[in-house]
């Protein structure tokens, strides 16, 4: 699998479960491809592949699909991450109230500055050498990087030893795994999203400046 | 120009610009390709679109390349935007750092709260009732949405109504533009970023339990 489809299979399932919220038992292509905009072909495809068959006149049944895109996407963890970088923005991240209805728990804080470690809090904040105990005894997979851009490159290899294989990243800074293997020489699999505020702003102001030329169709998302 | 192609071709030129700061004159499809994960037919389809053809030998002349993508993205402007909601999540980003660096500046913020109003700040914080006549004043047409999710869809219709047309979203909810026309009847061309934090976590979560399970092909990004 690769990334673009399985990001368009996590998105049919938080549709699905919408759906199923609201009383519907069968969902057509068309309905699921509208709503993330791609072709309804695509979406038939994506489903062939994971050999579920719809019927034309019937479409999906949306419990058969939930049943296997978990089995595609693996059950949901629980989902405790944690977090590099206590500054601003991570502290900010720290309070996030849309992370609850996502089920996402931030569990701990890591900085590498003293005067930030705070071990009684309610997300305790701990030194950052701390980082790789505290992830093997808690299993913990995932991790959110929020430090300076000088000091992301370094914290993203502390943060694959302490075997942190999936990583969003809010440093100005776009980062890219560069080890084929891990501490143990096993071939490493880590995936990183980089979240680059400075980058999505800039392209609203092409998307003004081009709307404003008359060069734009109108609103496609 | 789709969304799609303005993306890419904000991409090629942030590339371009650094390429030229190294001291290169020339790029190949195939570089600008790799850089960007596309093929590089894909490149040079694009840049026939803007009627720019390369040379099989020599590549494609970088200067060149910058003068059109200006015409086609439009010069940056002053990039000055404005944020509504100054809780956590908004006073982070009105200090963050990364934007510095690329010229992004957070002129004011707004705010429902009265508490929160501080006309002194080094970014001043204003009622948000008094975004349309700065905005219109400053010809701001970029924002940052950071409000809490049920006040999202409110704060939207406020800032359309302000002149914003490039929005973009951290409220923890997906938000899209559904009205056709702008206060004064004209069409509205109105584009929306929205930056889903949980969902990118979520995603993060499946990726690690795919390549967990040896399904993931090693990283692609």
């Amino acid at each position: 699998m690769n990334k673009e489809l399985i990001f368009r299979l996590s998105k049919y399932k938080r549709l699905l479960l919408k759906f199923k919220a609201l009383g519907l038992e069968k969902v057509f292509s068309n309905n699921l491809g509208d709503a993330i905009h791609v072709t309804p072909a695509l979406v038939r495809k994506d489903f062939s592949l994971m050999n579920i068959v719809g019927n034309k006149r019937g479409g999906y049944t949306i419990d058969d699909l939930l049943v296997r895109l978990d089995e595609e996407l693996g059950k949901e963890p629980n989902k405790e991450v944690v977090l590099i970088g206590c500054g601003r923005i991570g502290s900010a991240l720290m309070q996030y109230k849309g992370f609850t209805r996502d089920g996402i728990k931030i569990v701990a804080g890591f900085d590498a500055d003293p005067r930030l470690i705070n071990r009684d809090a309610d997300i305790p904040i701990y030194d950052i050498a701390e980082l790789q105990d505290f992830t093997s005894k808690r299993s913990i997979k995932v991790g959110i990087i929020s430090v300076p851009d000088n000091a992301a490159a370094h914290v993203l290899e502390l943060m694959i030893d302490a075997g942190i294989y999936g990583i969003l990243n809010f440093a100005p800074v776009e980062l890219k795994c560069n080890r084929k293997y891990d501490k143990n020489n096993q071939v490493l699999r880590c995936n990183i999203q980089n979240v680059n505020i400075g980058m999505e702003i800039e392209n609203l102001f092409y998307m003004v400046n081009i709307a404003e030329a008359g060069r734009l169709p109108a609103e496609e998302t």
